[in-house]
């Protein structure tokens, strides 16, 4: 079944409404919602209403939150989410980024006490109308080992930087700080299939293919896979994307980031406030003319674009290239969503007295 | 032979000056290159010193630059380097970052027509003493091939972060955004040995174990190694560091940096001026009181020190720690180097009219 993302779009802002959000937060997490789907990350997208709507009704997030800046300078701030669903921070967060570029050339905002705000790619490209560069991470609940360890002591952490060109798309790069996203085991165990070495360790950190081990004590790995392979180059990446996300502006870190969904416990003796996020925005011409940086960076593109293929591949891709490909086809034909996913919107959408799809 | 850092630091300041650096210049080049002695990252540290040599003899090095100051907001600057060696500009970038980050909040500085400048982790680890978080970012002669790509367009292109804590010491991520340097892959060479697949592909793009396939239109890979296990997040983070390193700047990008030896031409039609860096500070009470965060990145690394071993390993590591632990060894006992490049400097000192050693 096929829905247009306007009717999607729509929904979703209903839904939340129904939950209590006012209707401009409720339109904030669907645009993100919808971004992801149109932008080919479904693992983003309207899956994760069920597990929004399981959070809420537990008491996990605060549907009418007191979003705040608590502490600002010129370039730099720290919001306080006040346990809302991520994307309220997220939204806030960002344009408060932008803002305090354009008075003096960067602006850095710190987030806390938030929950999963969906794709980062999103806040990042908030900049690009703006002749600026984005920058976005987030910490997300532990799954994945340190190098050389089996604690589960870090997320799939991800970091999005977008750069406006002149006349060619953007680069925008949006990427899971580990070989995979969780989702992707998911699938292969749905399936009944292995994953390739690289992917996940087992309880005592010995090399595994079963995409189920997670529950059995396993671990997914860093960008790397092993030790050999920079596995540990990977684990700086995450790490420092979980260091500035909790440690700027006092989020929970690592280990005690809260799970995203409902069924699992927050885990006790919590250090710092719920999940975090980094926003960074650069005014270009704080550093160049913006027109001089733009037709260089078309430039970038174009090279890159042009480079020549591997043998058996047909392009070379510029980050970014498939999530807008992907996006202007499912404006044109509609986004699907896996039967099971309608279910549980129908299922919702009458618990909240509404209904989804005719 | 062994050697106190104290009398590579006073010998390298004297070769440079010899060259017709400043004493300042000097002291600042030898200070970064013996730096990545003490802090075991030799393949940056001495060795180079014939490398520079070669290339202020061919002229495409100016060791008495004009850096300056082309453009800037209260919280960022673009510097040129006047085709200076690239701790020079390095130094001087770094500093400015620090100083508008004490005004500002963060300070964040792109530097073209600069060149090689050592180990990148030495201008973020500037940031730890003024209670900052600092980061560094260069681009590189171009050795890496793109996912899906033969043609080598990307540098090994290093990011380091350094973030200071209480009582613990600071955590400081410095890692090539491959999964190897160029370095391991001539020691094995010398050696007879292979490598293990992951690291390079042929000239057709083949996956390679040849660690001499470079010579042969091979390529080193991005980290990941292929598609596969996320080579096109290794991608997306090298692509990043050469975009900020260049862009930001006006310093050539991708294939068009220069090399940073002097038997390989540079190429024609050259985008964009010599080697680019990016530089950033962060003052960490711009975001949360400094006593605050220092004891919150404290219980960080705790936390992760702590964390359990994977089996067969004896500990988990902080970004970090290894390079401290050599670096107070060799502060004791004294830097060893390997004969060839000890006879390197001895025949450069002799050409410049002084010695090395005894």
């Amino acid at each position: 079944m096929s829905y247009s993302y306007k009717y999607l779009q729509e929904f979703t802002t209903a839904i939340f409404m129904r939950m209590g959000c006012s209707e401009a937060d409720g339109d904030a997490i669907a645009r993100v919602l919808v971004a992801a789907e149109l932008r080919d990350h479904a693992s983003h997208g309207m899956i994760r209403i069920k597990e929004y709507y399981e959070l809420w009704k537990s008491g996990r997030v605060n549907a009418t939150p007191d979003v705040r800046v608590v502490h600002e300078t010129p370039s730099t701030a720290v919001v306080d989410g006040d346990r809302c669903f991520g994307m309220v921070a997220g939204m806030r967060s960002m344009r408060l980024a932008i803002e305090k570029a354009a008075s003096t050339g960067t602006g850095w905002v710190a987030t806390r006490n938030s929950n999963h705000f969906g794709i980062a790619g999103y806040y990042a490209m908030m900049a690009l109308e703006h002749d600026m560069v984005g920058i976005c991470v987030t910490n997300a609940n532990p799954l994945v080992a340190p190098t050389w360890s089996v604690s589960r002591y870090l997320g799939t952490n991800p970091l999005a930087v977008a750069v406006p060109a002149l006349n060619e798309p953007p680069f925008v790069a949006d990427f899971a700080t580990t070989p995979i996203a969780r989702g992707k085991l998911a699938v292969a165990e749905k399936k009944g299939e292995k994953v390739p070495f690289g992917y996940v360790q087992d309880a005592e950190g010995v090399p595994s293919d079963d995409p189920g081990i997670l529950r059995r004590g396993g671990a997914m790995l860093t960008l790397g896979g092993d030790r050999l392979h920079g596995s540990h180059k990977g684990y700086c990446m995450t790490a420092v994307v979980d260091i500035f996300s909790a440690l700027f502006s006092g989020a929970s870190f690592g280990p005690f980031v809260p799970p995203s969904v409902a069924y699992l416990p927050v885990p006790e003796n919590q250090e710092g406030k719920g999940t975090g996020h980094f926003f960074g925005a650069m005014r270009i011409d704080a550093f160049r003319p913006a027109a001089e940086f733009r037709a260089e960076m078309d430039e970038w593109i174009r090279t890159f674009r042009n480079a020549k293929p591997a043998k058996g591949e047909s392009r070379v891709l510029i980050p970014g290239d498939p999530e807008r490909e992907a996006e202007e086809r499912y404006r044109r034909e509609g986004i699907k969503l896996v039967p099971a996913v309608a279910e549980d919107l129908k299922a919702i959408a009458a618990e909240l007295g509404t209904y989804f799809g005719e």
